[in-house]
């Protein structure tokens, strides 16, 4: 069997995503997540003008070989936009084996390793209260896991928190819009909201909260340790990733488990995080690190030191993604959390697929391969529409992490 | 479907080997090896009286799962009876898995990364003017890469090295038999042969070395130095390898590569070795390291620090083993070198097989599964022998690493 | 003097226990504990067939070079089938030996160290009111020292916490059973049971607690500190032991101290976290650690490194187990606690012995040797029944470590 | 001063190269390159698609907040196409700062350190005769330091020697070449040629030789080793450098110095290896390493643990980042050497500049700026062509570095 075709569709269904779909000689399709929010049109230019005419004429079954070739070939290697096109063809070739093989993808890398995949859903909301009432129905649609995120009083924006209680999704303009932060308001604030929101709903709950990179180790150090009372599942990025050293500091201090990893995009960039033991969750996602080939290595590694995986699933990754990301998280033996953020019913309809929610656990698809496909005809009335991640600044003007 | 039966043979044609033969309710048959030489019915009683009892009734597509089950469900962990249970397990469901999909097992490993497996041959024999003569027999056949063992003058026996010519087998008596080591006199002579076969072959053939454990780290760094002007592509096993920190000395003073490997039974016990990079080649295998699910962890692990795979493959484990090898061989990215010693006519016919040598690689079977069966009536007709490895004693009656 | 005969002994009176009987050709027996439980048949064929053999005809009196032989001569080392057959020589060596020169073993072992052996109890139960009680009569009974292990409020069962009342013994089925764990329940539960023993029971009673290898380190860290108000002696096996670095991040956070090694084999199981000083107790049994030569090693090593021995010893070791641990707990100089869990009254019959407890502690016999002895007619009247330790899984169906 | 517009051009004059042009509403313009070989559309549609729009507006003065902006702003982080981006933006910003001031763009980084930049030459050849020659003819121009790359014996191609005596360029199709690689035939040729260069040419000449990434650690301390005698100033890319530690064990075999570094992007990709003095020489560039603001603090840091700049300066940096590279090169105290290969007539053309070389420096322009320009009208004329970076693999098929 032979690569005849490969294509790369960017559609905006509510928000933009870029997929890959390669077709066989012999007409068995796969497809792959290929969205880097806020530099999609770079992958898509990636992948069909540097890795497309490479792929034509391949044997999709070495899926291996291809990695290497698309990774070594590349020379400059690792980083966002190379690493999402070669997990775009190696997704899609998963998907093509698992056909071939006339099994769910689950199968071929182990097969089920649990009953289903425990997620986690997003209570986001400016006011204390609202925060409540947004868990509460977080709680009734069966989420056993919430992640909360809070307006901080002084700030006018907060990161994961819509304005006007819209559903959040950051990439909001076509030039990234800037918000202002303020570390002491921050955490000055934050803890109080997790005392109400554990006293409401009890220990059971597993309760995350997303940091977003915007503490240095020791203030991580101060929140992870403030938040102890209220035992979190998880403390997400405290701090900027690149210096894994970074991360001593808050480990010493506190006993809040710690995730890392949406932003990473090899196991390069988490290996020293992993082997000393830093993080709890790594939050690689099929999509930024690499395809299945490459996230399986990272979870392998992560399993020796303890450390379980958390993937990122918002609604910035397709459809395709989500339905990849269940087949690693059904069949690895040291899965943690998954994200899950619910998409668009014209999300939905563009990206037919087999997964479904149910009691608190997403279900992969039983059908051969991924079980997710791109309807090509309803992506195409949902043409690309310049869509931003914001930037963040502090009061005196200062260029923050967003 | 489920896994109805589970079959431990023991046979001897020429040598013994355990299988395990995994039978499905739906007629599928899968085979594992699980042959621990000098200790194999420790093994055989192990999958009889404790593993296959639990196999029954489970879902042969469940590797990982029944991989964490036994491995977990053991209580004590790791060591080479237990991982050798758990192995033939992982390899009769992968081999299940494989003829479930219609496919060869390396198809499901990620495809071929390779053309074919390139393997080393042994050469061993008591005088330099015979492994001269053996060498060059290794050659002819296509052989690329030789192991070269030498009798060593002033002692009765060497290791790999048989008495009047016959194929060598350690396992040759019921007791184990003991020889007799000098470290002074095999340091002082092994160089010298390894000049004469480097000046007889010249640079391109790939020349290996097994020291079988038996210096201390400083001897060890010395003859690494020694044989540095004939270019080893490995020096193999040159100390007991329980203390990882015993090769740090060896690495300072030499760059002969080193291999280790076929003695490990976990990524535990090669863990420190392969992040410190104090081996160039990891030589666990299918068997011995816990299946083909556990293998492909370590040569990942291993991928990350340079270290490619040199697996294991002497006549003590069955075709099999040998079978399973070389589908992990042929798909994953790092592979170095595979060992193969054939088996006897007899051996070959218990098992039939459908890999194949030619020109200095090995090809696996292309049937769906692994490709090998065992015969269980033509081995019955080889009914279990004992026979023990040897010791080893210094002159002076020291009891010292065989 | 020459080892006349061996024989390997299967009985189950109440539970299985395998003992190794060395007869001497002047009719002197030594007797050693070869139990490992769940998986007792592969120990038993280990010996039968490969190392009883191998023994015929050597001096019993070269303990030292019979465990190297046996250690070396096996080529795959280590383990826990492996060592417990070495383990079982060397305990009956051991045997032979003291009733050779007439002494009692710990006589041979350096002598008397201490007036009598410290020994804890258990008190298990799934409500804390039947804890409370539990611990009284531990107390009453003359315990200085009582592991307490509780229920968990929302899990069916728990480690170490019998249905029903009876005296809990895990291998409670011919195949593993399977529970249901959830670390945040217990998590949210543990500290309150210690903070009620502790009122109780006051101040001078010593506290265990075994949390049975289900946490992660960051788990492990916050329990140790949650636990630090009740004063515990140690807590007990807190993460799988296999990544020693992983006791590294426990340590950080708490200082309640750690024991941990029932489950280790060998010195190179325990010899990072020892010279780390990761550990305060090293758990090694003479019967999963190599025998009373290789324990007095890791005991030794122990020593140079403030940790102190508190070996495992609860009914799935023999009487014969037992008797040689007093011997060894009462001769080392860095003896901590020996774990006591009574075997019932057929046990006791079957392995007829001269150690006792008064006062809280053990006092070994005072006969040449270990003072124990196999009534082999009787064990003959109890047959081998199959029983497995459980499994243990996640609410999701997961494998966890049980 | 605001931003008015951003073009992104790309033409191929020989070979592709991508250029940003900044325009602002005074009608200062800047030029970056944003050339990344192979890979050049992607980084064009991340500038024009994500970037551009977002830079108009802006203040072209703030080049450290811009860059700040773009690095944090892209949320995922780092990598060859992103970081290649920012460097384009940088630089022409430097450009522009440069021309607002009237000074030249090392007059801002601090003013010259030194008279001229030393650069060195390619002498690539297949034969050992030619080499030799092409060495000569490079002495003749008046290089001090060359670098030699030479044919291997029984390879058909090698990485820096074009077929049929052409100036190599290693994009030599649309969709890549393949080549085949033999370490083993690469060790036993190299020091040979190097004896014989330094023969000829005698102590004073540098020699520099690229080894592409194609070895693991203890290869290139092999080689490393070997080429001692001849006193290279460096080995270059002696291994693939995602694994810093991979560098250690190079380290302590041999004291040729280490040269690494043109595929970094970000100072975190080269940290370790600065910090624990694993290079001598770090060989990033503005184009791909951030632009001049970054790649000033990689030097920076370097400058700190001996480490000296050694800047990648082949053909597939267009004279745009040459020119960058120059005035970063005359200005900071720890330069090194800085790689020259001429580029065609055709190129020069397209880019217009004030660099000279002469007696073996280069002298970056004196001219306001960075002193180079981009004739968009000329450019035009010469639209991009596919054409993709080789891959590599070994004899038997696997896909290796290239």
């Amino acid at each position: 069997m032979r690569i005849a075709a490969a294509r790369v569709i960017v559609t905006c269904p509510g928000r933009n995503f870029v997929t890959l779909k390669v077709v066989t000689d012999e007409g068995v399709t796969g497809v792959g997540d290929a969205t880097l929010n806020g530099r999609e049109l770079a992958v898509a230019a990636y992948l069909r003008e540097h890795v497309v005419p490479a792929l034509i004429g391949r044997d999709p079954a070495r899926i291996e070989d291809t990695w290497q070739y698309l990774y070594k070939g590349a020379y400059w290697r690792r980083g966002p936009v190379t690493m999402t096109a070669v997990a775009a063809v190696d997704t899609a070739l998963w998907d093509i084996k698992g056909k071939v093989a006339g099994l769910p993808v689950y199968q071929l890398l182990g097969g089920r390793s649990r009953e289903g995949v425990t997620v986690y859903a997003h209570a986001n909301a400016a006011t204390t209260a609202d925060v409540l009432a947004e868990v509460g129905r977080q709680v009734e649609r069966g989420y056993r896991a919430v992640r909360v995120q809070t307006g901080v009083p002084g700030l006018a924006t907060t990161y994961g928190v819509s304005a006007g209680g819209r559903t959040y999704e950051p990439a909001d303009a076509a030039v990234p819009s800037e918000a202002t932060w303020s570390t002491r308001r921050y955490l000055a604030h934050v803890p109080s909201v997790f005392r109400r929101v554990r006293e409401e709903f009890g220990p059971e709950l597993m309760l995350l909260h997303d940091v977003h990179h915007r503490l240095t180790p020791i203030e991580a150090a101060r929140l992870g340790r403030a938040l102890e009372p209220y035992d979190l599942t998880w403390m997400e990025d405290p701090v900027p990733a690149e210096l894994p050293e970074g991360f001593r500091l808050i480990r010493q201090h506190t006993t809040t488990p710690i995730a890392v990893g949406e932003v990473f995009n090899s196991v390069w960039d988490c290996r020293q995080l992993i082997t000393e033991q830093l993080i709890d969750y790594v939050r690689t996602t099929v999509v930024h690190a690499g395809g299945i080939t490459h996230l399986r290595r990272i979870f392998d590694l992560a399993s020796l030191y303890h450390v379980r995986s958390g993937s990122h699933g918002a609604t910035d990754l397709s459809p395709v993604c989500l339905a990849a990301a269940l087949h690693v998280d059904l069949s690895i033996p040291n899965f943690g959390l998954q994200e899950h953020m619910p998409h668009t019913a014209e999300t939905d309809a563009v990206f037919p697929h087999g997964y479904r929610f149910a009691d608190g656990y997403l279900h992969p698809s039983e059908e051969p391969g991924l079980g997710v496909d791109l309807d090509e005809e309803l992506a195409a009335r949902y043409p690309y529409r310049a869509a931003s991640l914001p930037v963040n600044r502090l009061e005196d003007g200062t260029l923050h992490s967003w």
